[in-house]
């Protein structure tokens, strides 16, 4: 990946900076810069010529206005919690971060509503919304820090989406800077909506190319009374993968459904110093499993249904999670297993989904391809969605998605994805590290369409420039 | 609405389209071409040049390639039963009918998934999947006659979707033949997908003007078990518009939440010589509520749960539809309304949404502007989405689209929508009729942006050109 020249001159621009949006915003300092140069991706390093922090849409408008005219590449970013590169800064220019956009602006308990900006801590905006018994599921492993916004940007997921769907899915409305500075809004506040293309849809999961998010309208669900939790132990990963499909297939939902490879539970219960989880030598994976409604004695029923099917699988003891502590202790293990891979030196991330019935050609590939290149993986994540994340680490040659080793497994591990009907990303979004790889998902014509709505958006290509596609 | 001229010498080409489709699926004598010169929507009329009728997405390739080579409009259409306007070829040109195209190619039992052609009949497809236990929601009132290509195009609703959104939030993947010939797949069969810009979405609801969908793979989930059926009769309309947001407010997730004014009511129990509901001269409105789900126990429970809610109300007594026959017979009268009071002078249909919550402000708001303008107005409609059909008849004037004094009307009540924070159309889309008020709810900038993607898809503007915008 090239660092492109930085434009010639945009320190002639900082003092119009500084009056749109306040000296205390706009830094050059190398300590600032530093600290926008990566994001959770890998150990990529990018340095930005200027951070900027707008408060209001209006500030954003006057700085792209400025940006367009001047041709300088602009990299909109969220917390950083990223996991494709989408936010750095690889062509320098403007840093322009959004933390200071983080106030919730309307929780409309009439119309199960909540109108966002985008710097919103994702967990904090579900807690808000909790308190008036109300429920936005998305809730990817970083919620604790992830931004709103960004979530939007990446199109985010988490467990909840099995039963609940993804971002997408609560977008009703989006206020949008366009990169000519013009601000507009994408929808109407309704749940319905057919009046011309959907520009909302387009903006979701657009990685922060096509405009820039400051407000944000989510639909809201009544919140669910109850959860149930239990833990079921698989003797063979393979099998592990056929019981999600299963389930289904039985006419259950299951409000969550994450596999985790005994791999990556014991690495994780190392790092969290847990022991929450017994670590058998006889396990392969684990199923986590979750089902949520109003009705307890329903959800205990559906439980032991569930449990009662897995009995034709080769299953350890199966694990109830009874109270609040034991959920949240087993929720911890799951949301910081990336975390603790990838401090063991399993720094590639892939985000793999392919159609859920097929999870377990799906794993035994990878596991082959790991055999026949010599790494090792580790597999865990969504796997309701048929959204598995792979976890790749080499011996002898830098784990890194700039080495010409590594793209090539990356490479077949896609064809592989590709060929069992599968994509690149079910949530991570593509940004600057999958970007090689869309040849083998998608046309010449796909990426050209793609292309020209970029155009549309962003004549003068001044936006995230260079990520998903060139 | 002008009637484009046509491009000289349509005619020398109607020997390559029968080679291409075969000599018994092109027309160009009078009844043919009058059969396809209008759909549901008022009493519009425009005449195709030729009718030609493809079996095959590479048929429609090769018909596309020609088109788009000697710019000649093709308009797509499905069974015509719009309500905007988007089939009608009101440029002349080639009207390409997908009615052949009518096989539900595969039911992923599996992966709970449907692949189909676009010309299956919707209900045809509910049905096929509903025998292996498998539900695909979206159900438009004509679904019994409504090709799933056309809810497609239109991101069509319905009762259901309430409780299971729309047809966007089941499609996963769509095979399209691009204005240049070149067939793409939209995106992957998955269940999440974060892969560059959402192709998928954008096709949805985009009325046949991007490109022309030829295989169309759906999400599925269970088939719930149960369903239960009430109707409430309301002494006050806006009341009604109260209790159905309260009904969320108090979390309960209905499958169903349909309004029918008592005037509505009256005319389609007489259009179907039915006696069911009881039709008393202080009833206002009715509410169709519906639950369902696995638990019968339950979902009684919850019925009384709301009917209790609902005593708050001004309400006459409720009638619970106890079997099958019973629920039929309600659902039909809810579906055939739009016909009935067709039949009677209410030509003029509109597909207003707003926020659950304002519906009372816009039931108000259309009666109040019915006084004002002197013209009749019944209501019904999708309540629980705040999606409302208004038929509109005023006397001495001729009911068309095509009348000034209904076009202040109509932008009358747009501006009222807009207003309270609605739009123009929930599920029918803009097609040909309601294009002249676009522009109450968008910026010049968005429907710039709409017009460069349209360009990236159809730079030589064939396809459906004139719906949605200039």
């Amino acid at each position: 990946m090239k660092m492109a020249a930085s434009p010639a001159g945009i320190a002639q621009h900082i003092e119009a900076f500084k009056k749109i949006v306040g000296e205390d915003f706009v830094f050059v300092d190398e300590e600032s810069l530093n600290n926008y140069a990566h994001d959770e991706t890998e150990n990529l390093h990018f340095l930005p010529e200027v951070v900027v922090k707008p408060r209001t849409a209006a500030e954003i408008s006057a700085l792209l206005t400025i940006c367009n005219k001047e041709r300088i590449p602009v990299t909109p970013r969220g917390a950083g919690t990223g996991l494709s590169g989408g936010a750095l800064p690889h062509l320098g220019g403007v840093l322009l971060s959004t933390e200071r956009m983080n106030t919730i602006l309307e929780i409309d308990e009439r119309n199960l509503q909540v109108t966002t900006e985008p710097g919103v801590i994702t967990e904090v905006l579900q807690d808000a919304v909790k308190e008036k018994k109300l429920f936005y599921p998305p809730d990817p492993s970083s919620r604790g820090s992830c931004f709103i916004g960004g979530n939007i940007a990446e199109n985010s997921g988490g467990p909840k989406a099995v039963k609940y769907g993804v971002v997408k899915d609560y977008v009703l409305n989006l206020e949008v800077v366009l990169p000519s500075g013009e601000i507009i809004w994408t929808g109407s506040n309704v749940l319905k909506n057919s009046t011309g293309y959907n520009l909302t849809q387009l903006m979701v999961g657009s990685e922060g190319t096509l405009g820039i998010v400051t407000k944000i309208v989510l639909r809201l669900i009544p919140l669910p009374a109850y959860d149930v939790l239990m833990l079921v132990p698989f003797k063979n990963l393979e099998q592990a993968g056929e019981a999600v499909s299963a389930i289904f297939r039985a006419g259950f939902v299951p409000s969550a459904l994450e596999l985790v490879e005994i791999d990556a539970l014991k690495i994780v219960s190392k790092f969290v110093d847990s022991t929450a989880v017994p670590v058998t030598d006889d396990t392969a994976a684990h199923l986590i499993i979750e089902v949520d409604g109003n009705n307890r004695d329903v959800l205990m029923g559906e439980m032991e249904a569930i449990a009662d099917l897995l009995t034709q699988y080769d299953i350890g003891e199966i694990y109830f999670a009874d109270d609040a502590q034991q959920k949240a202790e087993l929720w911890k293990l799951r949301r910081r297993v990336a975390e603790a891979v990838k401090l063991i030196g399993y720094t590639i991330e892939e985000d793999t989904v392919v159609p859920r019935a097929e999870l377990p050609k799906l794993i035994r590939g990878v596991k082959e391809l790991g055999s026949k290149h010599n790494f090792e993986v580790v597999c865990y994540g969504h796997a309701g969605d048929g959204n598995l994340h792979i976890r790749i680490r080499k011996q002898g040659i830098p784990n890194s998605y700039e080495n010409e080793e590594m793209n090539k497994i990356l490479r077949e591990l896609f064809l592989l994805v590709k060929s069992i009907g599968g994509t690149i990303s079910g949530e991570h979004g593509i940004g600057l590290i999958q970007k090689p790889y869309m040849d083998i998902v998608f046309r010449d014509a796909n990426l050209r369409l793609m292309r020209g709505i970029k155009k549309a958006f962003d004549p003068n290509n001044i936006l995230n420039a260079g990520k998903i596609f060139d």
